[in-house]
């Protein structure tokens, strides 16, 4: 389970020195060891701090609440992983989560590579408390350096583990744009359409799915993007559908276009242009490519065929999270290889009047593009 | 806006020679401020990091990402409040939140208090790339002072806003609690009854609405809590539907439990006993009551009544956090005050056959308490 994540993640820490490393951030802790606890609702009470995982002799430690054990076990099979829980919830006790952990962690920052060297920290999500044991802990003439961001670029390359995971999320949320081609009329409302995407998803998934991101119709202000509200949809309005479903702490993404009764003509005329856009810019993704240059690319497109070009990036990477490396935005010099998946999701938005946006996904493959992505995004 | 809070603050911190504080964990800025930003469906790679409060000389600063400034700007008006913002997102440059978070801190951190005083910072949710910033920007003689936990007991007493917004938020998992109660029937899944319990709910609100927070039949093992999954009801079984309806960056609460088809009569023995139980545990609730008293007498009522006593806690606070200050549970000495918004919740489990738990949130008056929920809890 994510064994190739932690090779990777080993050979680049080798590169650059660091002997141990603690990662704090949700996603490095997911990419890391496949560990994805039920979605939240809100801040737990009883939780001590955010999942951590400390790296140390080749070895990694997944540190949870006891109440995530359940989630965290797998991992603790793996030849090189092992995971350790501390108290949150207790009726006998104030909650001492946040002592508890640190307890965990003082206990777990162990190992011969700690006793003289360097050591990698999240540091952007790492809490001051946790971050006071982990300097008590090492000895003073261990060196301290922030690791924030380094697994980015890391995480760009999927592997076929999370090939599994992103394309059973990308056929997800095709059951919820599915759902939302069919409630889009006349009268519903925003929320409407997004309830019943959201319940399909659900019932399709036989658990809670959350559901990322936008449900406007084109005379919002702002008709780019937007959490769904209660404007109804009327005669000729479009309808901006964003999906994302989130599963195995692995998001999908993707977006259509509906519209109230038949779409006007300079709406059909829209939809196409779009349409080209995003089947150009797929045609652009090859190992090798720009992604500056697909970028560019597709302004042009848009530029040309006469329409005000979208101030939102062209696409972008997923995986452990819904925006990732490689961005497909104007000044980026990323190259573009086999086995990333992108989004491409060209738009045209006037203003309070209407708008029409339509993504995909893609796997790059050695010669090109696979879409990944099957919803209807037709007229 | 959430002036009296602030106020409770002030003195509070007063009270404890501290001159100026940063306050970092998600539910002190809601309480502080009342800024309550769209639900997140995940981490953003555009965030720098928490929103933040940044207290000196009487005022209240909030600082968050500039895509939360619409959400925020209400905050700006209040006679000791001010919002600043950050870039976040950005198609033309790479993502620097984390960095334009720390200027921006940087700049927010002055006033005459913290040239030579004591600041409070609450550590264990404050970054600690965030922490360099602030020990950098203080001079050498201010000394810093973790201050997490310090509102917990100012929260407890509710103000009038925060009832309104308790109030609505009760009675929209009221609607979803009406719409289970329809869909609790044979055949259907635990997630079934979920999509729509959320479904109505969102409708209802115009609006998304995170749900918390089980939905299990009776034959799962575990058949406390649980998220819903797709196991399906059964004639005869129970099924625990316990929501929160998260609005406002306000909780609430609620419980009923349903059956496939009739209740047997040793379901319906039990959910009488739980209800006699909740009556009970509401009639206690009075100023001068203390908590761990409360919990006491309604474990011993379920004793009494010879069945196995439950395991979780009798009751909870509820306000920015689902579980808050004062816990029902068997160690607090808590005392109950007026004002306060207590939930109640005794249950009875037989592991891997059936249970049954009913949960009423009740205002603490001058000399009672008076029920806010309303939901049919009836067999």
């Amino acid at each position: 389970m994510h064994a190739e994540q932690r090779a990777r993640t080993r050979d680049l820490l080798k590169s650059k020195g660091i002997d141990a490393a603690l990662f704090a951030h949700r996603t490095s802790v997911t990419w890391l060891t496949g560990f994805a606890p039920a979605p939240q609702t809100g801040v737990s009470a009883a939780a001590g701090g955010p999942p951590l995982v400390w790296y140390a002799d080749g070895r990694f430690t997944l540190l949870v609440m006891d109440s995530h054990l359940a989630d965290a076990a797998a991992f603790g099979q793996e030849p090189d992983g092992a995971v350790a829980a501390y108290q949150g919830f207790s009726i006998d006790t104030a909650l001492r989560g946040g002592p508890n952990l640190a307890a965990l962690l003082n206990q777990t920052i162990t190992g011969a590579s700690v006793r003289a060297g360097k050591v990698g920290v999240e540091e952007r999500d790492l809490p001051v408390a946790l971050w006071y044991t982990v300097r008590e802990r090492l000895p003073e003439r261990v060196s301290l350096a922030a690791i924030d961001g380094w697994l980015d670029p890391l995480r760009m390359v999927k592997t076929p583990e999370e090939l599994v995971k992103l394309m059973d999320n990308f056929a997800l949320a095709g059951i919820g744009q599915a759902a939302a081609r069919r409630a889009a009329r006349v009268g519903q409302r925003e929320i409407d359409v997004w309830a019943e995407a959201h319940s399909a998803i659900q019932r399709a998934a036989g658990q809670r799915v959350p559901l990322g991101n936008d449900c406007v119709v084109g005379y919002r202000q702002n008709n780019v993007g937007g959490w769904p509200l209660d404007y109804p949809i009327r005669e000729h309005d479009s309808l901006i559908v964003d999906l994302s479903a989130i599963r195995y702490g692995y998001w999908s993404d993707g977006c259509a276009t509906y519209y109230g009764g038949a779409p006007t003509e300079r709406q059909a005329a829209m939809h196409r242009t779009v349409e080209r856009a995003l089947e150009l810019g797929i045609s652009l993704v090859r190992p090798g490519a720009v992604a500056g240059e697909i970028d560019r690319t597709l302004r042009r497109f848009i530029a040309d065929a006469g329409y005000p070009v979208y101030r939102h990036h062209t696409g972008h990477g997923i995986g452990v999270t819904g925006h990732e490396a490689p961005r497909i935005v104007p000044y980026s010099a990323e190259i573009i290889e086999q086995d990333m998946v992108l989004m491409l999701e060209p738009g045209i938005y006037f203003p309070g009047e209407t708008s029409v946006r339509l993504e995909d996904a893609v796997l790059v493959t050695a010669t090109g593009a696979r879409r990944l992505t099957h919803h209807d995004k037709s007229l």
